[in-house]
């Protein structure tokens, strides 16, 4: 396994590799790597010869407010358990390196960007989709996995590579969860003992809009009161946004018709973390 | 010569290429040709294996009260001269196979754009960013050429390249001009005999400031006002704007010290036309 921090040489070597004819499978990551991500390199390990995971803490995405400094980090960890996941290279730069003083080109994505996540982290998906560019044009795959986990940032992604004509294949990996129905997040290793077991209300809420769903509720308001009642029993949780959202458009729905995605965003204590689940009536 | 319509089609033989090991040249046209346009295919012809030039009139860069639907045509003429230029491949895509109607994915440069060209014509970058990372993704080149005619473009595609790390070599074409020292334009066409004689006057222009520039005279405010004299003799002719600025940063300067981009853009009648020149003290 080979260690790249310069994105030139990351570049070179991709366009080397590209012009041998050897296709590029990738995942691009912030690091601190749990099961959701390994699940993530196996799937993009068997469609491609080359395996490529980039690890960057990308300052563009974080707003000022935001945990960029105490975001967790752990390269060696890291390394490893990209060893044992067959990664052929981890790109590890550096931000400095990253983003010139100067930078003054940024991709915007104006339509899914403003709902839910999008709505309170003013700019995220602005940093999101700008790293995502730079990074496919410094590793140059044929595929990169992204996790549903984050459905929007996964919409907003493929929405990128439709509009700006990206040669890239994005594959959808499924959330991976802990046993007791917990989403995979680097974040939760900010959660106090207590805190763990409070955050097992996100996946209970989804479970819960599952079963309405199946039952015949179809009424947003009546869903999503339903939410809200079983969230407000549990201490420590601050719903930050409850919302059904057309699974394509991300727009609002009024009643579960088409596909449509459930987003949770809750935060426990101070750490906001996100589910989501996809129904159908 | 093969022309080719489809974006898909573009990007997969594109891919193909590159696999083989083939470098691409780029040239991007809105068509019309003229010998500013065959002498960047001459320049990249010589740098690549492959050779393609675009030929698309891009929506998203003409504002609402632009020439958009007035700019001329000749896609059967430009054929012949791409042919007898020795272009390989002619990119000639669809306006509406190159812009989804739900399109919500912009590139947009935020230093460079707001000056000269970008002030008055709101929203021309982001379109000339957008089309251009596009085409960079659908014809995959190793070299694209640009024409110093657009300043302003150029220098702004050269920082997107930067700042989004495409994996393109932009190379500079110089201005090419009429004997008369008319810069080629597609625009020039819209002259009438007349305003074709006035239109000499942005040439005159700037050859006067490098003959102020070369006694001597780097005080911006004294050089402009001597522009705007021999302006104002000018039937026919008004003002966009006169700008000097710092070549690299595009930002006004006072005093000509380093390289400073003498930038003008005139309305001949309804005709908008620029020129340029750098000066050195």
């Amino acid at each position: 396994m080979q260690i790249i921090e310069s994105p030139e040489e990351m570049q070179r070597l991709a366009l080397f590799l590209k012009r041998s004819g050897k296709t590029i499978g990738f995942v691009p990551t912030m690091g601190f790597l749990h099961a959701g991500h390994l699940s993530l390199m196996r799937l993009a390990r068997e469609k491609c010869d080359v395996l490529v995971a980039s690890i960057f803490v990308n300052p563009t995405q974080f707003g000022p407010n935001e945990d960029l400094d105490a975001y967790p980090r752990d390269f060696e960890r890291d390394e490893l358990l990209c060893e044992e996941e067959g990664v052929d290279i981890v790109f590890y730069p550096e931000p400095g390196n990253m983003y010139a003083a100067d930078a003054s080109v940024w991709v915007d994505e104006e339509s899914l960007s403003g709902v839910l996540c999008g709505a309170s982290r003013t700019g995220h998906f602005r940093g999101v989709c700008t790293v995502v560019a730079k990074l496919f044009n410094l590793v140059l795959p044929d595929l990169a996995v992204f996790g549903e986990k984050d459905a929007q940032q996964l919409r907003i992604i493929e929405r990128m590579v439709r509009d700006l004509n990206f040669p890239v294949e994005i594959v959808r990996g499924a959330i991976v969860r802990e046993p007791d129905g917990l989403a995979m997040s680097s974040r939760n290793k900010y959660l106090t003992e207590l805190q763990r077991r409070n955050a097992l209300c996100l996946r209970q809420a989804l479970d819960h809009v599952v079963d309405l769903v199946g039952q015949g509720v179809v009424d947003v308001a009546v869903l999503g009161k339903s939410v809200a009642n079983l969230m407000a029993s549990v201490p420590d949780a601050v719903v930050d946004y409850v919302e059904f959202v057309d699974d394509e458009t991300l727009q609002p729905v009024g009643r579960v018709k088409g596909k449509t995605l459930v987003a949770l965003a809750v935060k426990i204590g101070t750490t906001r973390l996100i589910d989501n689940a996809v129904v159908v009536p």
